[in-house]
């Protein structure tokens, strides 16, 4: 019978992770999330990690979910802003419930302009938020929430026509140049932006869009260095929700933090949580921050490491070093050790520093709790108080108690 | 009198080395070589590396030169081209002895757009040739030449007007970017590349250029990946030559080959070539072509190795092993050991894979002849036979017998 199992979970994770190999994420359209996302509702706010509710949430998610009522017109202070979370008006949904990924707080509201990310391999449909500076850390401030302003109106409509002119673009393509060009694609996405830029703009000259809509498009997308963050978290999730619901499969699907939780779903346990108290960050803080400042880890943006790339993917990206400390040799270090916990490597991702192999790619849950070694995870820090924008970045665990449930979810589930 | 030698020698060289950290190179114009480059003629076909004439040219330099003549329309075809270069109508000239710098055959006549690069910090001026990949590797076909043309009427065209509305645009920080983004600046660019495309596109929106004009500017650039070498040489030339002229200086300020012969110009030793065999390149061929089929080094872009960049900068690099062999290991070693024939760490051009090390910049050609280390170049290659494109890529050695001319030569002149 253990035989039987044992056999059971290999061929789920064969197929399970040549889906993950086999998956070619394309961008092919930017929708309001009301009218993309599936169970979006006009008074929901979509945030990152596993459920959570007011009560429990962090202080920058706090400051993220007011910033994004205020956005929504839901909220005309903050004061009203808690006053209807209060009444209970609002209603608070993981992204990852919704085939969808946000970065930091990850707050997604109706109108928000998503990016749809479609697996042409497999057909699924993902949905990943903007990635920017301010509200996603907290801030509710008027500049914070005029950022996303310009992201409706004006940015997100130009990257829409775009799309339309290109009929959709390979993101699997960029990843695989980005990672020549010294991206990891968590939090040193710069090549790819610089690269995204170039095709959005083109595209939108080809379609004719008047210099007075396109210029502020095109000086936003040029100077955004972290702009294609959301692209490839949109294509991460794509790829991984490919391999999700396979039975008997222990691939880790997602890696999510609220701030104060970390959670991990695994392709054979459904749309089940496995959780741990959300880590510290052990990184570089920004002039006048210290560790007294910071929030624990937050964002869907792990979705990256989960699909092979970001702190997987380190030993491509030496740069990111000034960003999160650390040495390069430390760099390749955490990409060659991510072998030890994955299933296969990724030679549609390779690093070059590592002679060209591919990414370490698909963690299953068996190895990381056989081994004790746990993901490495690149991350962008946020101040415990609301209100507050991006204090520092560094590199984080997860606690391995998420993923000990899970082999223990695992067991009894199959009975094993 | 050997003790006073010595110390003039290290202070000409500490102010030579400082001029080179200190330069600032910014692309200030595209302009037709005539009434740009100082010296230059009507009849006149400037090529690169050391002095050579007609009946020693290799054989795609020659054809470069019969595309030229066809480019510049001294010639309707191609026998018009030879009868007209050997009843000697045309003045050949190496592109160093006019500030200029060419890729490859480096042919550059009076109509040809050249960047101008300014060092700001200097106030001399360079002037490169635009990369292609065509008449460059000796391609006279009718395809090449019209590639000439869509530069000199539209894209140099484009740049220019992109260049006056962004009031100049300032190739150390694209370079320093591009070390951190996998460029080593000479045969890979890419980053660069995408980089300058996203700046001259978004000025060119600014400046109102038509769509039916930009738009196929735009498709160029954005797709040209090799497009930035014309830059970097252009900058590295600025920076070279602010250095070139101080008396007592054992500071190579030129490396760059004809295609049959390799040789040096010093800062102390005036406009003197210094000259050896050009070497054989020990790389990679695209299909269908041998090392029987290969040329010997050619092309003015050793001016990078020169100025720091390109070999010296393998380790920022590792994805061009794709393009000329070797390992990552050895792009480390290669970077590294440039430090051993070299002045100074340019803290400017910092390598991430090198714990963010200045890349070895300034050779000293005491240093060269001492250790017996040559400096590492690396290099497309061109067919022997005139009328082809690129075969191929890979690292080159230049000839010991250049560098230890130099030191003879140095000797001589200051009577050591």
């Amino acid at each position: 019978m253990a035989n039987g199992i044992k056999e059971k979970i290999e061929d789920a994770n064969k197929e399970a992770i040549d889906k993950v190999l086999a998956s070619n994420p394309v961008l092919v359209d930017v929708k309001p999330a009301i009218e993309a996302v599936p169970g979006m509702k006009k008074n929901m706010i979509m945030h990152a990690g596993p459920p959570t509710d007011w009560q429990n949430m962090c202080g920058p998610m706090k400051g993220a979910v007011m910033g994004t009522l205020l956005f929504e017109g839901l909220a005309e202070t903050k004061d009203d802003a808690v006053k209807i979370i209060e009444n209970g008006e609002i209603e608070f949904s993981p992204n990852h419930e919704h085939h969808a990924v946000g970065p930091m707080a990850g707050t997604t509201s109706a109108s928000m302009p998503v990016f749809v990310v479609k697996d042409e391999t497999h057909g699924n449909t993902a949905f990943a938020r903007l990635v920017e500076d301010k509200v996603q850390f907290g801030d509710y401030g008027d500049e914070a929430v005029n950022g996303l302003r310009f992201w409706r109106d004006k940015l997100s409509v130009a990257i829409g026509t775009a799309i339309q002119k290109a009929g959709g673009i390979n993101l699997k393509n960029i990843i695989g140049k980005a990672l020549y060009r010294g991206d990891e694609l968590h939090n040193r996405p710069d090549a790819g932006s610089s690269m995204f830029a170039n095709m959005i703009i083109t595209n939108l000259i080809e379609a004719g869009m008047a210099q007075n809509e396109l210029l502020p498009v095109a000086k936003h997308l040029i100077s955004d260095d972290i702009f294609f963050l959301g692209l490839s978290m949109g294509a991460c999730k794509a790829t991984m929700d490919a391999a999700h619901g396979i039975e008997y499969s222990t691939l880790v699907t997602a890696m999510a933090r609220n701030g104060v939780e970390f959670g991990i779903r695994v392709s054979g346990l459904g749309d089940e949580w496995f959780t741990g108290p959300a880590g510290m960050i052990n990184g570089l803080y920004f002039p006048g921050f210290t560790a007294e400042d910071a929030n624990p880890d937050m964002g869907d943006s792990a979705i990256t490491e989960t699909a092979g790339l970001g702190g997987f993917t380190l030993a491509a990206a030496p740069a990111i070093i000034n960003l999160v400390g650390g040495t390069p040799d430390e760099a390749l270090k955490y990409s060659k050790q991510m072998q030890e916990i994955t299933m296969a490597k990724n030679n549609g991702y390779t690093i070059p520093a590592l002679n060209f192999e591919g990414t370490a790619t698909g963690i299953d849950i068996r190895k990381v709790v056989k081994t004790g070694i746990l993901p490495i995870i690149d991350t962008a820090m946020a101040c415990k108080d609301p209100g507050k924008r991006m204090i520092g970045a560094g590199l984080v665990k997860p606690p391995m108690e998420a993923f000990k449930k899970a082999l223990h979810g695992f067991a009894k589930k199959y009975e094993i």
